[in-house]
């Protein structure tokens, strides 16, 4: 996603290190030491302007959620979002997806969830897409037996790629939604480029995944 | 599929043994001998009215395909395409496809091909769909470790369903096409319904599939 650049991102992102957490690093393995309670951890890996990381978080209270963005002028809004209303249950970290192991102990986090990932359309790119096997090694290190990656996204060409990346690393499909707009899927909270483009009538595609241990 | 009741269908069907085996459990084990080739063998469950299995074994004469259907008025419209122009590597089993195990041998089989099945979509069928469970274990069972089942359909539900339904019998997606027409893919045939429906704009779902003897 492309945006407008704000050179006060930087300066606002570390005024706020109780939102956007400064050093994460020192907090792997001490996750629920810090939200004060021993919640379950989702994170969202690419969270963009935090829509749905910030409603799932006024959603389910009893969830502690971590928002992983490595782009700045996206990370702020999200930011902004939680000075206007703070939430206990939300944190920010302005780091790169594919690094979650350095900030995050193995079986640390109990569900990832991916939303309108870059599709990264070129086959050289491949490695870049958030559910590339190199992506999923790191989820699945981090995630317990049987954690479920959920992901949903609008582009077809990074969905089948998807799915099939999924099974073959191992994981299993739980569920697959071809069309979530129009299925009896309930609760679904919309990023705002969902709000955006689904409007125009595209359908929405989201898959729950589960890891298995066998590759 | 509903079609008008043809009640010379039977009597066709008997007429021809050659293109329609009379006697398909006789064969168990012995299909190459019938082909009179060692060629590896394609079936169909669910062939209609025969167009893809047809064209398929015209575009493939290296490949022996067996279409299996159980409803006569349709399978009598796959058998007149034979009577009109007979290929040597084409036979029709009047039979259903829950039965296959009765009629393949165990690695007889190389690969199956479902297209549009019925999507029986009340929740409480689902045992009938060709890609449950059951029908999956007697896929299995005549295929070869890594055998594949090609599937193809515009029905939505029953395609996020199949997805599932494969991966948690321990299947590998090998490629998923979620608008098989607008894609790079060659060689596609159509089925009478495809040709059909696809010309009013609906994506046809696809999706190749194999066994990996995890379970």
């Amino acid at each position: 996603m492309r945006v407008r650049n704000k050179p006060w991102a930087k300066d606002r992102i570390a005024e706020h290190p109780q939102f956007v957490v400064s050093e994460p690093a020192i907090w792997r393995g001490r996750w629920q030491e810090r939200f004060g309670n021993n919640h379950p951890i989702h994170i969202e890996v690419g969270t963009g302007k935090g829509q749905f990381i910030y409603e799932m978080a006024k959603a389910h209270p009893e969830i502690n959620y971590i928002g992983i963005e490595i782009q700045m002028n996206v990370l702020v809004v999200a930011l902004d979002k939680l000075i206007e209303e703070s939430l206990p249950n939300l944190q920010l970290l302005h780091v790169d997806g594919g690094s979650v192991t350095d900030y995050f102990e193995d079986l640390e986090i109990d569900r990832v969830y991916l939303n309108f990932s870059d599709p990264w359309p070129k086959t050289k790119h491949d490695k870049r897409r958030l559910t590339f096997k190199t992506f999923l090694a790191s989820y699945e290190k981090i995630l317990p037996f049987n954690g479920e990656v959920h992901f949903k996204t609008d582009n077809l060409g990074l969905f089948e790629y998807s799915l099939a990346s999924f099974s073959q690393y191992g994981m299993i499909l739980k569920q697959v939604w071809l069309d979530l707009h129009n299925s009896k899927f309930e609760g679904n909270i919309m990023t705002e480029y969902e709000q955006k483009f689904s409007a125009k009538g595209q359908p929405i595609y989201r898959v729950e995944a589960y890891f298995t241990g066998k590759k």
